[in-house]
């Protein structure tokens, strides 16, 4: 299934993408898309369902983020060796965490907001691992059992906030508009390999990342198994797993995003994303 | 007023502490206590009401954290001063922010659990501002009016995972019950200023922080109003402000929890804590 949030900012509603394409309104069979509704079991009702007895909603209709009621933002940092690299910083003996606000999370085609002043507005690429069910120090043979699906998302990253501005990254990487995902979430059943989806990113037109989650150093099961040793995840947590090379940061010179940029991203199964670039 | 949760873990009820030192329970008129009780609207309510007329909770029964539905944990670094020499680090010239997971919230007597293997878990007696109305962009002398109330708060921190193990502080931050908060809330109208409390916090009866809010570098006011410049404040997050000096890490030699040890803390008109610090 492909899970959606469609409405005005704040206001979603749950949906779904049908075998056409076609917005469904899932508002009369659950309440949200949040943490309780990705669980197995209401996965397992939702696909019990025939799309083609829900509302279809109009295809103009706005998408906002998959998932509402997020607990925690984790992020994998430096996942993806030619990243290292043109940030000039060694390959992760283990994976690098930090967190981000959520309140950052917005919908896959809003506008990316830029700080006041912000010269260094970056795009981070990034597959993104949503939980269904709880994880705690769980092994990497049984990590992905705990995953209810993926998303495009966006890691924005004010390089200038995240790295001269007192040493850790949470700063340069919390600001509102700075964690677009979307447009869907694919439940896990749909991809035969979450390690094996291409992924682009272009900045007006231009393209600048262009990868493949298969060149991860570490997988996404290595990831949740990690992560789940040092804190318990909860259904409704997300995990943004790692960007590949192509980032404004490690081009020479570095290039940034300035107001009236389009970013247009990308990755296989998980749908498209286009970004206008704002001044506040 | 002085809010509490309480009740066994998972299950707590909200709660207030009457001029007499008891528990009464507040189910009857909200749900919990979480960032929409903790609106100013909500707040005024709750003053209204008679303490006499709530039942009372026998004494004996446990106190959870006394927020719930915490959005995201901001915590400050190296805030005092004396702290910052013993860390042999900088005095900062701006806050530095990192993020702590809400999985890591315990109760004001619950047990710290060291990790597995764990042989630099520390202590970090904090003063905590829980919010109460959406930040962006506060300036310093509005800040204040966006505070529900203060409580105590451990920062508890596992050096090894904190400084040795991918550079960013997420991780030694956020095990599970690393974030005892409590025993109360105190409303930010029970404190003349939340800038003049005395601290401290002792290892088995044996005093190891003992200061006080007043020697912070930034205070709650320029906190708040700095961390809502770089992401959005909502209801019922927290930020933990810093800690002063007396962490195990600044002794000569360092002197880390153990298993059967005891910590003791206490913030002036915000409770003790009492905590056990058990294996895994």
């Amino acid at each position: 299934m492909k899970l959606v949030r469609f409405g005005a900012p704040g206001t979603e509603l749950p949906g779904l993408i049908d075998a056409e394409g076609r917005i469904r309104d899932l508002s009369g069979v659950l309440p949200d898309i949040n943490g309780a509704a990705l669980s197995p079991s209401s996965l397992a009702r939702l696909r019990g369902l025939d799309p083609q007895t829900l509302p279809v909603v109009p295809a103009a209709t706005r998408l906002g983020a998959p998932v509402a009621g997020i607990g925690k933002i984790v992020c994998i940092g430096l996942n993806y060796a030619d990243h290292a690299r043109e940030a000039n910083l060694p390959i992760p003996q283990e994976p690098i965490m930090f967190m981000k606000a959520q309140t950052a999370i917005c919908g896959p085609k809003d506008a990316i907001v830029l700080p006041p002043g912000s010269e260094k507005t970056d795009w981070e690429l990034e597959l993104v691992i949503a939980i269904g069910t709880t994880a705690r120090r769980v092994a990497v043979g049984d990590a992905l059992s705990h995953v209810a699906g993926y998303m495009a998302g966006l890691d924005m990253s004010e390089r200038y906030w995240q790295l001269e501005r007192g040493g850790q990254w949470t700063k340069g990487k919390s600001f509102d508009t700075f964690a677009p995902i979307g447009p869907w979430l694919a439940t896990a059943d749909e991809l035969s390999s979450p390690g094996e989806l291409a992924m682009q990113l272009a900045v007006n037109g231009e393209r600048m990342q262009d990868s493949n989650t298969a060149n991860m150093i570490f997988s996404p099961a290595q990831i949740i198994s990690y992560v789940s040793g040092v804190m318990t995840l909860l259904p409704g947590d997300l995990i943004f797993t790692g960007t590949p090379a192509g980032v404004g940061m490690g081009m020479n010179p570095p290039r940034y995003l300035r107001a009236g940029d389009r970013v247009d991203a990308a990755i296989t199964a998980l749908g498209a994303q286009q970004h206008a670039v704002v001044a506040d």
